[in-house]
């Protein structure tokens, strides 16, 4: 256990762009090997030889088209009027080997494919032709060469057709085969073994005790290198515990190439991963930590000639260092010479101040405007598994910056393909009906939806960054929803309100009311714990807005009001998640729907009917998926049917705006 | 055999938009149906469920930190000066279920990811405390919430996840292990049957007779369908025989639900994939052809509720049809939404006129400068295979456009990523010691060398598509190489030409050279079959350069001159392939380089040394592979080095111009 504190040169925290030349000084990121595989197995393999051409392609001359194959000297000067008439001397078929030699005066019925015989020079197409008893009439005189595709035209034997390191696509079997190559080389996979390390983590499909989390990055890891066509062995979930991590480690380094762990790593309670690479051999520990945010405990070590990578316990950490650092190490173990994933280039929407010294790894929200992309921030939380499936990748900050600025351009390395992303952005305030009125349309596939709130939906509107926001912004002053907002936000002729529908809104309570929550008023009470929406959604500004008047009624300061709610300061993000806080009894009341009181099976006290609307930018009404909302949206018998659902919790507008 | 032909609807061919309806009419294109499978299982499936959260995510209050749990009005105004005292209760590790309760004054001493105990609202910093026996100073305040990450803040239990129909990518994979779901519902995968058809085809591995081509279908398609997840079976060859094809898919027909093959399905000669997939049962044969070229000879037929797909024989026909319509036929079927492969828009170098009626699908090499992609036809020949290689996609040119004007852009399909396109392109002349340079440079993965000869390059150059062009032209007024088409070309306040090295150019003929060709002169022989290059290559220029001085000293017309050679017209894009037509006896003799001639074994007959220089753009010239290039070529010993392996058909030039 002693040595690694002596090597004092580890102990500082490395660059990204440092950890591939410390790891080659101990450990060769090579190929381990070849192996020769069948072609019908090479999908997917990386090729360790360069490869010639061992035939030509095509093969023979060979005929382009349907036809007579011909002398053109013969057939000089044939046209419409002046057909010449030649002898057929038989009839070619592909596959066949051709056992005629054609003279002068002389021509060969040949198929497409079919190898051309000899003595002739070109071949003229069916149509220009005429065939009568054992002649036929040529009607269109040729040059020599014409419809044929002469031998190795396409390929010479000889050629090189491909350089080792090419990762081999289902083009270069195809094109391998049509050579006539049965095997090839191509580079061994390394065995790798994965664990997942934690006293708190538990194997999905087993029960959740107090304190633990399900298993993520076992799963990831193994998936991801599956992903880039490995073969890892996902050996499961150890303990925090020296003696069995020593135990199973020492034991797979005799039958493993490389050994990736996630967890453990932290150099706070628990450093166990640390000391057992350290342990297990020399050199042991060579990457003490990384100059990355999140991400910097990773830790890397060889010993006996075998790699050892351990990761950040934490999902997004885990996972971004394996991105960054693994998948590209690995991709050198089996000779993969551009194993970058996608990279574009977007521009970030606010200024972002970072720490300089450490790159930084953000994930985003791509949304694409007629000026490129921007990259939203999603998460910091690195305990957060949402990005995986609400971001589009992650923004990498540079370790030499302090500010980024708004609109500068920063690197963003994806998680999927682009053309994946969705095809229609709705930014602001989310609702249970519209999700419905997507998933009914079948929007919902080529949609995404970023509840950040109303306010931040006109914010993205104005922008350009949204093509829909939804929104229920009520005005103080003149208690009217959304259409105020217009005017505030600059937007009068750039954006238009479409009419939504009402939905009721009030307070969310436990099953039965137990605590006997009558109205806003008793959030004050000293036995209440809130749950509260996130600053700039429509429904924090409802409650603040009755907060006021309460704190004007009863003539104290409005700060002084909320600071005796407990919970005001327990902020979430969907009306779901005020429900499931309710029912797991993390709080006692909430401002919500209706509806989803109803799900969730709680009690709801009605306060008001919010005016739901439809925020959209001029120049979007005529997008294609645009379009189909606002059509399914004004389909009264459409809306109906969905509203009928949730009988008393939505209610339509007629056109003139009362409701129907 | 015979209601085929009372089906006229049928008869007339289809566009690529309509083949999907027409063949929903008699076949659903959806799922097949559901299966349960465990995660590890599911990477690269198509999810057949919608997934809500079972748990909240993170499952309990946690610390985001190390540090000390604390309640917040216990330290209100905690600053550096000063710091509050508070007793430590204990410790909770992560994993651990706190059994504590914090009361006023109190601490709990908590690692990062752990659970927040009773009690406390935040959470401080290890940095801003300092312990001392069993107290804790704290030396900064908190607001409630702070460094905490609330249950179900990330995920709350009952959200939607996911929809079906998303594939399940690895974020997919670690998120729903992270919320403890095990198992999801995942659609099946069809059993799909893959042949190749065809008297003339034979499998890798086996001799090639005279007339026989290779397969290239079988593995293409098998390959194909690999990469989008799922299990063919590729059954082999099997020859155009009605009963033999007949016996093999009936049997099929109960073992698979997809059957594919290629080949036989021409209107020509045979057409037996035809007549088989009509007689199987009904309804038969409902796709009979297509409006795109090439792939117009592509059946569709529906027998017993099975679908059957027959493919064109010729590989680029096969594969183009295979990813327009057969990829996203099949992707419905296991329940993809959005299959399509990556496609982007790029310009046309040139007019290209087109036939009206038919969507047509031409190979092209992709090349980006600061405007753009713009797509380089590579091939019109459907038989060929190299642009399997040599292409990065095809691109489609509408059916109802006869003409696709210069500049105008057009969609391309893409065989490969754009992040693999190459990073330095090289277009003009091709050369042997250039090869030998960018692989010993380690620039050869990352550039792509289209060989159109001399005079293409510059062209390229001139649309700024090329980074750099290879040339050796002959000036015929000055017979200075080069140098003076910089003015001819309009270039000289663009480009530069880098100094390259001098190339030993001759006579090419067979071992012991038994026709005894001595010069060019022997070119006019009637027994002598000449191999010459495509117009626009240097070589070519200096061919007839040499023989516009024969015509001049005969006194005779150049054209009548060369009509008089044989094999003038037979035109190759390389020196290997001069060699390999002179080597397999279809030429006796052509223009080429002596290394060339010694690889092959031949006999060379030297004529001069050519002058083979590469012209660059000046604004290329900071670009960081072309800078390795050129460093590459002015290191003497690094040139000498190569050029020794290749001792007296290369020579370098000294810095003013000379020979060395």
């Amino acid at each position: 256990m002693g040595g690694i504190l002596d090597r004092k040169i580890f102990h500082r925290l490395i660059s990204v762009d440092e950890v591939f030349d410390v790891v080659e000084k101990y450990y060769p990121l090579k190929p381990l090997g070849i192996e020769r595989v069948s072609i019908e197995d090479a999908l997917n393999r990386v090729l360790a030889q360069d490869v010639y051409a061992p035939i030509d392609h095509p093969p023979f001359d060979r005929s382009m088209v349907d036809g007579y194959a011909v002398r053109s000297d013969d057939i000089v000067g044939a046209d419409e009027l002046n057909p010449v008439k030649l002898v057929v001397k038989g009839k070619i078929e592909p596959g066949q080997k051709p056992g005629i030699n054609v003279d002068r005066g002389e021509a060969v019925e040949i198929a497409t494919g079919a190898m051309i015989p000899r003595g002739v020079d070109s071949v003229v197409m069916v149509e220009y032709t005429r065939i009568e008893d054992s002649n036929v009439y040529i009607y269109r005189s040729t040059v020599p060469g014409e419809n044929i595709s002469t031998t190795g035209s396409d390929i010479s034997s000889g050629d090189l057709v491909v350089l080792k390191g090419t990762i081999i696509d289902e083009n270069l079997v195809g094109v391998l085969s049509g050579l006539g190559i049965k095997y090839v080389n191509v580079y061994v996979k390394p065995r790798i073994a994965v664990y997942s390390i934690g006293d708190e983590v538990v194997e999905p499909g087993k029960p959740l005790e107090d304190g633990k989390v399900y298993d993520v990055n076992g799963y990831l890891v193994t998936s991801g290198l599956k992903k880039i066509g490995l073969d890892p062995d996902f050996k499961g979930v150890l303990p925090d515990n020296y003696d069995i991590l020593y135990r199973e480690l020492e034991k797979d380094l005799r039958e493993y190439d490389i050994i990736i762990t996630s967890g453990g790593t932290s150099a706070g309670l628990g450093d166990v991963v640390y000391r057992v690479f350290n342990d297990l051999g020399e050199p042991g520990i060579i990457v003490h930590g990384l100059k990355i945010k999140p991400g910097k405990p990773t830790v890397i070590a060889i010993v006996n000639n075998k790699l050892l990578i351990g990761l950040p316990g934490f999902p997004l950490s885990c996972y971004m260092v394996f991105n960054l650092i693994v998948k590209p190490m690995i991709g050198r173990i089996i000779g993969l010479t551009n194993n970058d994933s996608e990279k574009i280039k977007a521009k970030v929407p606010y200024r972002i101040k970072k720490q300089l010294g450490k790159t930084w790894l953000i994930p985003v929200t791509l949304i694409e405007s007629r000026k490129g992309y921007t990259a939203y921030p999603v998460s910091l939380e690195s305990g957060s598994i949402s990005p995986f499936i609400y971001s589009d990748g992650y923004m990498i900050l540079p370790e030499n910056r302090d500010v980024i600025l708004e609109n500068s351009l920063v690197e963003v390395q994806l998680f999927r393909r682009l053309e994946d992303l969705p095809k229609l952005n709705i930014i602001g305030s989310n609702d249970y009906l519209l999700y419905e009125i997507l998933v009914e349309s079948n929007l919902a596939y080529l949609t995404r939806i970023l509840s950040i709130g109303s306010s931040g939906g006109w914010e993205a509107i104005k922008r350009e960054e949204a093509d829909i926001a939804p929104t229920h912004l009520l005005d103080e002053e003149t208690l009217v929803y959304n259409k105020p907002f217009l005017e505030k936000y600059g937007l009068s002729d750039k954006a238009v309100l479409i009419r939504g529908y009402g939905r009721l809104i009030g307070i969310i309570v436990e099953k039965n009311n137990p605590k006997n929550i009558r109205d806003v008023r008793d959030f004050l009470r000293e036995d209440i714990v809130i749950v509260n929406r996130t600053k700039g959604s429509g429904t924090r500004v409802y409650l603040d807005y009755l907060l006021k008047r309460i704190a004007l009624e009863e003539g104290i300061d409005f700060n002084k009001l909320i600071s005796r709610i407990n919970g005001y300061y327990y902020e979430v993000k969907t009306h779901t998640a005020v429900a499931s806080a309710i029912k797991h009894g993390r709080a006692d009341a909430g401002i919500g729907l209706g509806i989803v009181a109803k799900i969730y099976d709680l009690n709801f006290i009605p306060l008001t009917w919010e005016e739901y609307d439809f925020l959209i930018l001029h120049e979007r009404l005529e997008k294609e998926h645009v379009r189909i909302f606002i059509e399914r949206l004004r389909d009264h018998d459409f809306m109906n049917n969905l509203i009928g659902k949730y009988k008393g919790y939505y209610k339509l507008y007629n056109d003139t705006g009362y409701p129907i």
